[in-house]
């Protein structure tokens, strides 16, 4: 066997998505039900849980320990969707929980441990205020050179942002067009946490000021709402929304050995190539803060066990926790040269009726970023696109090959899969 | 592909272990570097990290979260051994997490992603104060059901001691035959936290009142030892020395493919099998207190693929994180039918010269129970008791075929694995 070669081809059969927001009165078990629901109503013939998926669970989350206090969640929510006794593994990496999830029970299908497993990731964000959920969250960034000296996630973000500025002469416009796409999108998105555009959110403020008899702001186009006080710099140049959200919620799929996967639908998609690379925690340590070694490593992985190059992509779901992380992704993704990403979105060509559409679900932008859910959303959103069922928001033209880029921490660690619809 | 089988044998290479205790001046990453390099050190061939190991690092850690506010360590020690820009990703599963990174390390091999791949385990439990282990380590619980209404895991581990004093009629002196019998063991092992014997501990108590000047106990045998005042009830029936310690230490192997381990030592050792099961968190939606549903399933497969019987198992590693869960995990495993464990125990079956020794490196009970590492360091034993080379508490005769059982949480998660000398 040539290494780097599954040994047996993996497919997704299924996939189910919770509704992405601000819920006071759903946990996690809660999140994670309503997503495994949604999966199994998904599987074009069916499934018997109990009976079919022989693997069991493999979990992302990326600290319910610290945001909940309840840890070793595996086994819980493997119970609570019939799973028990069958294995049930937690993995953690930050924001690319669910990716580092996913792509371990790719490899435990072609392995041959298992014919189907069962995938998911969830998180459960709000029950702690906001200033909470950023001490939490930085647990993900080195805790002792970054978090204990004051950096937070915005921060780190801010410095890629900012040297990305100064190498490219990326603006704070190219920015924003990031979160205009990705808010059009999400409008289009049933589950989405913020499903309105930026024009939306502006029109919205606009009727709330003159309901209070205020002055009325002269906003023209979205541009105008860009520096004003509605959008207050959150840790320069990144404003507030350059930033993704703070979301309670969970994703699930099913994936089978393509040999058994026609048992459960008739088109299911090929996980066609699948990578993962890591690189220092902390920024200090690298050799570069525009573009991230764990990302690149991941996407050449993916790209050759796939025989895929960027061009062959055709949709994409890539990791915009902040609007400047993904102008990265798609540089570190080979689907812009160095310092161009942004010439690409002004260009109109990641929209949905662009050349690479990205993010069509509305991304972390606009969708919401459940942080150990995320990686695993993605992937539902690609699955349902190269299947053609992504409803208002499909992209034309039948596209057969999708990517999702999930990143963890700022770029620590980094998930990439190729999918192709067979 | 039958399922079940692993697309590709796989082996040790090399295995690994820091010291295990408290150490005030040592973090996560000292002890996980300890660890690797000795590791390193023990690859009989050498081996060249940044060359050979393609396949990066598989990392468990139970909540270094909560422990040291530091999530997201699978990059960091990657980082910190020459493993980026390689994956890296970390496991959860309670007390068993690096026995599932153990778990995913094999399958992920198997799989064909990588020829050569890195496992290990860390914990740092000592930056806190006792109750506030106590209080981490709850999460493990089910939080709402268990640890909110004041369970603790000396608290959970005592109701399965009391069901299977009730219904097998086990006895406190059962339990403690099992601590004076790990101690023994670890008096060898110069890794470990308490290496010394019960009886070694109870002349050190001697010698300190003497020197005090107070009243001298009359202490014949172990046992007069064991309803001391030196022993008190920490959650009936289980007392101080039923408990497994607090532990700072970090456990690390190598796995190779089969095909490619030669390169590395002239004596690979096989993982013949692996199997993984989950349960309810809570004891209380548990058939039964005395019996691991995680444990059985988990047994049921590995001994399947290993094509192997419990009385083919020569020497074995069980997670002793309480004496009553060794006795459970010898019947769960099948070594004793159910309610004879204890049996086995006192006629020494389970010492390092009768038929089936179990923890011949001291246990979680002498060695120490650094939770994230647990899993890993067990099999660093198996490893070395099948090679040969376990120094003084070398098991006789050559043993060939040898198991580890890594448990999480009360039988939430168990993984285990068989292994062979071929």
């Amino acid at each position: 066997m040539k290494m780097g070669k599954l040994a047996r081809d993996v497919a997704i059969i299924g996939a189910g998505i919770s509704h992405f927001g601000q819920f006071p009165d759903k946990q996690n078990p809660d999140l994670w039900v309503e997503a495994f629901l949604d999966c199994v109503k998904n599987v074009d013939k069916g499934i018997d849980v109990k009976k079919d998926v022989d693997g069991g669970l493999y979990f992302g989350n990326f600290t319910a320990d610290l945001f909940t206090g309840q840890g070793h969640l595996g086994p819980m929510l493997a119970d609570l969707v019939g799973l028990t006794p069958k294995g049930a593994t937690r993995f953690e990496g930050a924001c690319a929980s669910s990716g580092l999830a996913f792509r371990q029970a790719v490899v435990a299908v072609a392995s041959g441990v298992a014919d189907v497993v069962c995938v998911g990731g969830v998180e459960k964000m709000t029950a702690l205020p906001t200033a909470g959920v950023t001490e939490a969250l930085a647990a993900a960034a080195d805790v002792v050179y970054e978090a204990r000296v004051g950096a937070t996630f915005p921060g780190l973000y801010a410095n890629v942002a900012s040297a990305h500025f100064n190498k490219y002469g990326t603006t704070s416009e190219d920015l924003f067009r990031v979160a205009i796409k990705n808010h059009e999108n999400g409008k289009l998105n049933p589950k989405a946490q913020m499903p309105m555009t930026i024009t939306d959110i502006m029109n919205q403020k606009i009727e709330k000021v003159k309901k209070s008899g205020g002055e009325v702001p002269n906003w023209k186009t979205d541009f105008d709402f860009l520096k004003s006080s509605s959008n207050p710099v959150i840790a320069y140049p990144l404003r507030l929304f350059d930033c993704s959200l703070i979301t309670d919620g969970a994703a699930c799929l099913f994936l089978a050995a393509a040999s058994v996967a026609k048992k459960f639908t008739d088109t299911p998609i090929l996980v066609a190539g699948t990578g993962q690379g890591s690189s220092s925690l902390s920024l200090h340590n690298r050799d570069t803060f525009t573009s991230f070694i764990a990302a690149k490593t991941a996407a050449d992985q993916a790209y050759k066990m796939a025989n895929a190059k960027p061009k062959d992509i055709k949709v994409a779901e890539v990791h915009d926790c902040f609007t400047i992380a993904e102008l990265v992704a798609m540089e570190d993704l080979g689907f812009a040269q160095a310092g161009k990403a942004a010439e690409m979105v002004k260009n109109g060509e990641t929209k949905r009726d662009g050349t690479i559409p990205i993010n069509t679900d509305g991304g972390l932008k606009s969708k919401g970023h459940p942080v150990g859910a995320t990686g695993a959303a993605q992937v539902v959103e690609i699955y349902k696109q190269l299947k053609g069922i992504a409803d208002k928001r499909q992209v034309k033209g039948n596209p057969e090959v999708g990517l999702a880029h999930n990143l963890g921490g700022s770029g620590g660690t980094c998930v990439v899969h190729v999918f192709k619809r067979k």
